[in-house]
């Protein structure tokens, strides 16, 4: 089946309307028709070659949700017309210690939504910028939001469940000080996580002038991290921070934030090194810097009906599929509060 | 009262014999005959004021173990003629959240064995180079090996300790595979104590040279990290490193080899930083990178009655007083399996 999509050509092309082929759904396989899909600075890093590997044409995307259209003969989790989503996985190898546990996303053989080698035309996957997608039924989640929220759902799909599963991992939670570094597409949803779960959470910003916003988002406390004596006055108190910026950064001036036996996890990858962090940092109080890869399929179930529960959505921005270029140079500048979210309906216009 | 000590009255003057004074014990103080005194690399750097802050005359050592030769009135866990030891700590705040769980090691004021402002003569504490100390109960060990162990035992009050204590908090034991980085003073105590708890020991050393000496320690495996394809075999595969290591090195390549959720713990800190650690490494396993320093106090008596019921010392060289700047310089070369000792009766001589 021909599908109407968006995607580059080239590292050094703008996106453009193209035209994918999308496989007949097999036994386990749901055949999804895509609402709307969020835009991750993933996406941008990939289609414009900035990270290594990058196979054209490219149509990014792993923030989709949408309804089912159609289901294999097997699937037994999923109807026609249930309104459902897919994150950054289609496959894993589903049988190593990882797929067992319900951590697909540690797997080695992951298949991401897009840019992973693939026995179907061109070869690669390709997203959610896109008007179908067919996945195995086990990489679909229910969405279980009210209709009216899709949009601002599809976000959590990838900025959602990558904050959510630091925070659970790590135990946020009532009686918990909890920091998150960066107030942006990862960490907007981090504020409003660590919230709902209970903690007591400080949001960490370079910028003045998000102090307002972030205590709007959730946050109990906001810090200008650039204000040495506002750090002062937290130091050794946190029992998380979940650190959201790419950007190299000095990680001491939060690992001093941390209590004995605290954890910082970092969620971003800068493309240059951060400063090395001080190892008597480390040493004096026991502390950790983790990492944390978005999460497994249970996980973002969980995430998705936690959020749905407690009426969690993204902030968003909806744009129609011919704004994606000029939402990229705005995200770029940070200019956007928080994500913005693909109208799929406009693909085909 | 007067004892002979060693020490150093400048950074750059050789250690020498030198007179001190010990308070008469206090209420709840230990008054100990000092037998024999480990030499620790952190002796050298204080006392050639390779860190900030030595304080002059500078005793070093904080590896002690001696007989109880008086006791105060409210003493009532030591008596007169007990085996004991002291490590790095010798007093703390005592009533602070890590004092109370036995971490006094984490207090924010501890005392350390020498080199902390005191207010005795000569305005700061002075170590285990020394005939005799007088030590708050809290912070003394009892030492159940047999006599005729207590030299080897020396090193366990801070090699063994800052081994031990990272080894079991992130529970090293049966089914667990478990690497021990650099076979010196503290990782020949790392190999012994992980094997003696039940784990898969791999040694990593720079230099083939080593490889028999591992295994006699107790090592399962000798892996030469110089060699990418020896180290290769090992990827994802560590529960837990333990790193001894101070000089910069490439944590990656031992990142590399942890599992998912997996740890390196570094309990030596480098005088220029580690080249800065790759944060996919961290975020694709979800791994972490840990410091740990040294132990508490209960913690200490655990390892210690540990490695009496396991037949467990160091491997040491017993030198004279007169020889401890020797001793430094073949320290300093890697030249000493694995700890040097000083018999301490011969500072009198």
């Amino acid at each position: 089946m021909t599908v109407n999509a968006y995607g580059a050509h080239a590292g050094d092309k703008p996106l453009e309307p193209i035209e994918i082929t999308r496989r007949a759904p097999g036994l386990q396989d749901v055949q999804i028709d895509i609402a709307y899909c969020g835009i991750c600075h993933s996406d941008l890093h990939q289609v414009r070659a900035e990270w290594a590997g990058t196979l054209f044409p490219c149509v990014p995307g792993h923030e989709i949700v949408g309804r089912v259209s159609a289901v294999g003969a097997q699937v037994s989790g999923f109807a026609v017309g249930d309104l459902v989503g897919v994150g950054c996985l289609v496959d894993s190898c589903q049988h190593c210690e990882d797929c067992e546990s319900g951590l697909e996303n540690y797997c080695d053989n992951t298949v991401l939504t897009y840019n992973s080698p693939s026995a179907e035309a061109p070869g690669h996957t390709l997203g959610g910028y896109s008007e179908q997608i067919v996945v195995h039924e086990r990489y679909v989640l229910h969405v279980r939001h009210p209709e009216e929220q899709l949009a601002a759902v599809a976000p959590l799909l990838c900025a959602g469940i990558t904050t959510y599963s630091p925070l659970r991992h790590w135990n946020a939670g009532p009686g918990k000080k909890v920091g998150i570094v960066g107030i942006g597409g990862l960490g907007h949803m981090g504020v409003k996580l660590a919230h709902a779960m209970g903690a007591h959470v400080v949001a960490f910003t370079t910028s003045d002038s998000k102090r307002q916003a972030a205590l709007d988002l959730g946050a109990d406390e906001v810090v200008v991290s650039r204000n040495p004596e506002e750090m002062a006055k937290h130091a050794t108190s946190f029992d998380l921070i979940v650190n959201t910026v790419a950007a190299p950064h000095d990680l001491d001036a939060f690992l001093l934030l941390l209590k004995r036996d605290g954890t910082m996890t970092l969620v971003g990858a800068p493309a240059t090194p951060h400063p090395s962090p001080g190892v008597f940092n480390l040493i004096l109080k026991r502390r950790s810097i983790a990492g944390s890869a978005i999460g497994g399929i249970p996980e973002t179930q969980q995430m998705l009906d936690f959020c749905a529960e407690h009426g969690i959505v993204a902030d968003i921005e909806l744009i129609r599929a011919d704004e994606i270029n000029t939402a990229y140079e705005r995200m770029l500048k940070g200019d956007v509060k928080y994500r913005f979210v693909i109208d799929n309906a406009t693909l085909s216009a």
